[in-house]
């Protein structure tokens, strides 16, 4: 069946985006009565009638809904320093969406060579993303936020830093416990500063090591957001 | 300073490849004298120097060696059936190698959309990838094999298959033990066949899930890879 996202449900009726509309009923041709699968972004796994076939504004009746839709009991987020060539922070965020990831911040940092983001673009591989893996829950994205910003914010849970600048580091393995907040910085091709590296130590980030390979900044990303999964199912 | 790959390493010397040599004295401009790092591809990590600065075969004279460079006490297989879009299928390659692995065959399933690869291609991708991680050690790729015939030549260690048919699986997670050799294979995006499956039950493959989450052939096998490094380190 096919599978679209829509955050606007109401009253066991929802209307889907004009993109999804169209490829609702020019493209796939879907007409009253076929039966889609809808998810709503919070949770929600529902099965739906094509009620009124619209190419701006399909309206379907809901026929079905799992609420919860395989919630996981923890939570990640990234936050990570753009790659230079977007592509490959495109990449992480198209593979974290299918393993599992609750939030995503792309920071800038010292040494970023990209300062900006078109959030608009990471907005749809997150939810084609979602549809392709079928993930009811969408990982919340946020601005582009300096370094200094964020590390300053507030969180629960366990706060890490990944870099490569000599010093004591836990393995990320031994890191996950039976906490269910992960924050984890990954820092850009020219890794943190060491003023970076300080300031997120004096706000209570613990270094980590992601195993004995150097990584590239998108792998490194990819692999703390698969190592937390893995080890907390 | 910069990294080279050369196979062709005896008697305390080296000649690059022609395109290895056109990058080191006309792009780099490296003169005789100029120190660089070898990696020979069967875990040697070498320091060098230019000797003579030809630009169609540099030769360089070694100066320091380290021998089994960050060798690993285990080996892991991955055999994939190619994805429709190659692109996939390189990324897979070029992080495969970043994070860990020793041999790779592509492989043609009953379902498989592609059944060609241009491996001098994915070469090119192991190596650029071996340089920027900084592997001596060069993964083994294969000849496209039928899966049929991959899973009828006889392997030691873990046999493995990934897949999505309704069955009784183990999570790999579970498999990784104090086995050091693991195979594992990974089906097209239209999975493997029920008969495939069978085939390789009756050949000593055990089925494995790799999570809650549904993936694509190239994350599924770059989480396996993921997997069982993590587990092993």
């Amino acid at each position: 069946m096919h599978i679209f996202y829509t955050p606007q449900i109401a009253n066991g009726q929802c209307t889907l985006s004009e993109e999804e509309s169209k490829h609702c009923i020019k493209v796939l041709r879907l007409v009253p009565g076929d039966k889609v699968l809808l998810i709503d972004g919070v949770g929600g796994y529902h099965t739906a009638e094509i009620a009124d076939p619209n190419p701006k504004r399909c309206t379907l009746t809901i026929t079905n809904t799992i609420n919860n839709y395989e919630q996981r009991p923890y939570r990640i987020h990234i936050a990570i320093a753009p790659t230079k060539n977007i592509d490959r922070t495109e990449w992480f965020v198209e593979k974290a969406v299918e393993i599992g990831i609750d939030e995503i911040t792309m920071l800038v940092s010292q040494h970023s060579e990209r300062k900006n983001v078109n959030l608009d673009r990471i907005e749809k591989i997150i939810v084609s993303a979602m549809k392709q893996s079928v993930k009811a829950y969408k990982p919340v994205l946020n601005d582009i936020t300096p370094f200094d910003k964020f590390v300053k914010t507030p969180r629960d849970g366990r706060k890490l830093i990944a870099h490569c600048i000599e010093s004591e580091k836990h393995p990320l393995k031994a890191m996950v416990d039976d906490c269910n907040e992960y924050t984890v910085l990954i820092g850009p091709e020219g890794d943190f500063s060491p003023e970076e590296v300080a300031l997120a130590a004096a706000n209570g980030y613990s270094p980590i090591d992601l195993g004995p390979y150097r990584l590239r900044t998108e792998t490194a990303a990819l692999v703390a957001c698969h190592t937390i999964n893995l080890l907390k199912q």
